[in-house]
């Protein structure tokens, strides 16, 4: 049953968390980034977060109902409990949870950031109005979070939406999780060092000068600038994004990809080829209906996703 | 809210009808098979359909509370409308669900067969006791249903499970869909004809002397008698079976597959290929979760599926 009052939305983040008190209509009030300091344990990190909850408890005339937190890593949703985070390496199976619940007096929801910031979206953002959504995030890797019939999708063990690590090329080059192929070497920020293996020499030669370490904004300046090589980068990015885009499709019949993460800043350099692509893989039957939209909220979806998810639990 | 009593599940093939009275644990009464006519249409179809109803509601002390039925193709499960049935040509937006609640009395259920036969494995079979089940049957093409939280998934158009033509090898052998590299090209009864490529010369001219047409059956005892190269395919089989897999183990975080269709009376010569093939393309994490497991209640699934479906709406 939803709760009454606004709940407070909190995105922690490896280097800062972002707080804020969000309306049922997703307005975000008293938003606040607060740097972590140096001690990043869970007792450093739950003493920050209660200090912001009574902080913007203190600020508001609104009842505050409940505190929604995102945490990146494998997280127990059901319980409250951070498994692992390969940003905060200290985590081990620490109950978050109930930790900030005992010293707030508030309920609290906590769930995997890329869920939290997909909910945010698909009820305030570009994927507002649609019950089905797959959000995926283009950064160092790919990273998802699926809306099935309006809710976060968990799979068996929190792990849904790992998309990173589908196979598009098998047999492809090696991906930091040991295994090869994978989506992420294709269509994320290190896919560059691969995808320029697709020009002649001359053209790697001329682009590696020019945009060293094949970092995606180089390659996007390089892109909007008219140069022909890195628009070509663009449209293979695309193809690559594409094809996993539409495994997701067949597998899922779910027809909305919201796209965030820091290359979503380039969207319109590789959404055309990326929707070609996408179509080019899947039933025709799908043509008209397929959507693929960048994220519209930035890094306010966490907060509002955390605090929305709050408000329904 | 559930219906009290029994329901009749109905499931419909592109040649013959299966029908039988079905309780709530899955048992099945008065089961028959009905051979459709020459005459396939709409028409034709509801009133054998009926006929079955009525006989079988005859014939039994049960209250009969709902009717369940699936059909192969694409249906809208919300309206009980078949919008089209490659096996049913003549089926082109048929509200098959009023035609027979009017005539039979009973509330009518309709879904695609795959979906109901998911249900089936789901709550009487071989996916019993797991929220979370991925269906996949292996016959001509690749075909799936999503159990997800305990429901069937059906995605923005009841599309969902559209696994077969997940694309497994880019720009690879061209699918009967018009599209390249399909999973089913790869791991369904046609796929021999591209996987006996991987053998050296001499051995694809043996195997295709002894088993004519590269038919899975024949191919399946020449393995079991000790044949190497049609062991080898197998393997090859199973190896893109489990890229699939992994797929949408990657994309969903299900760990339950089941096996259904009639390759899967090969499991045995597959299984532990696609085991390890799966777990070489996802995380670590899975694998001591991974349950890949043939159906278990063969062609009465579909039958159970849809009387428990009849029975939940």
């Amino acid at each position: 049953m939803n709760k009454r009052g606004f709940a407070i939305g909190i995105d922690l983040g490896g280097t800062n968390l972002k707080a804020g008190l969000v309306s049922r209509s997703g307005k975000i009030f008293s938003a606040r980034v607060v740097a972590l300091g140096k001690n990043k344990s869970p007792a450093a990190i739950t003493g920050l977060i209660v200090r912001e909850v009574r902080s913007i408890r203190a600020g508001t005339v609104h009842k505050v109902c409940a505190v929604g937190l995102g945490v990146p890593g494998i997280v127990d949703f059901e319980r409250g409990i951070v498994h692992s985070s390969p940003n905060l390496p200290a985590w081990r199976n620490i109950p978050i949870g109930k930790l900030i619940a005992r010293r707030a007096g508030l309920p609290v929801v906590v769930d995997n950031d890329a869920n939290m910031f997909a909910i945010g979206e698909s009820r305030f953002g570009a994927g507002r109005g649609r019950k089905n959504m797959v959000l995926i995030t283009l950064g160092t890797g790919i990273g998802g979070g699926l809306i099935l019939d309006g809710r976060i999708f968990h799979g068996d063990e929190g792990l849904a939406g790992e998309v990173g690590h589908i196979v598009v090329v098998p047999k492809g080059v090696k991906c930091g999780c040991g295994r090869r192929g994978c989506w992420e070497r294709y269509a994320a920020s290190h896919a560059f060092e691969e995808l320029i293996k697709f020009l002649p020499n001359a053209e790697q030669r001329s682009l590696i000068k020019k945009a060293p370490g094949l970092k995606p904004d180089y390659i996007s300046i390089l892109a909007t600038g008219g140069n022909k090589s890195a628009l070509k980068l663009w449209d293979y990015f695309g193809e690559y994004l594409g094809i996993g885009i539409a495994t997701i499709l067949n597998t899922l019949g779910v027809e909305t990809f919201i796209l965030g993460g820091g290359i979503s800043k380039s969207f319109d350099l590789f959404a055309k080829t990326a929707r070609e692509s996408a179509l080019s893989h899947t039933y025709k039957y799908h043509s008209n209906r397929l959507v693929i939209r960048r994220a519209k909220l930035g890094n306010k979806a966490g907060v509002a996703g955390a605090a929305s998810e709050a408000m329904a639990g």
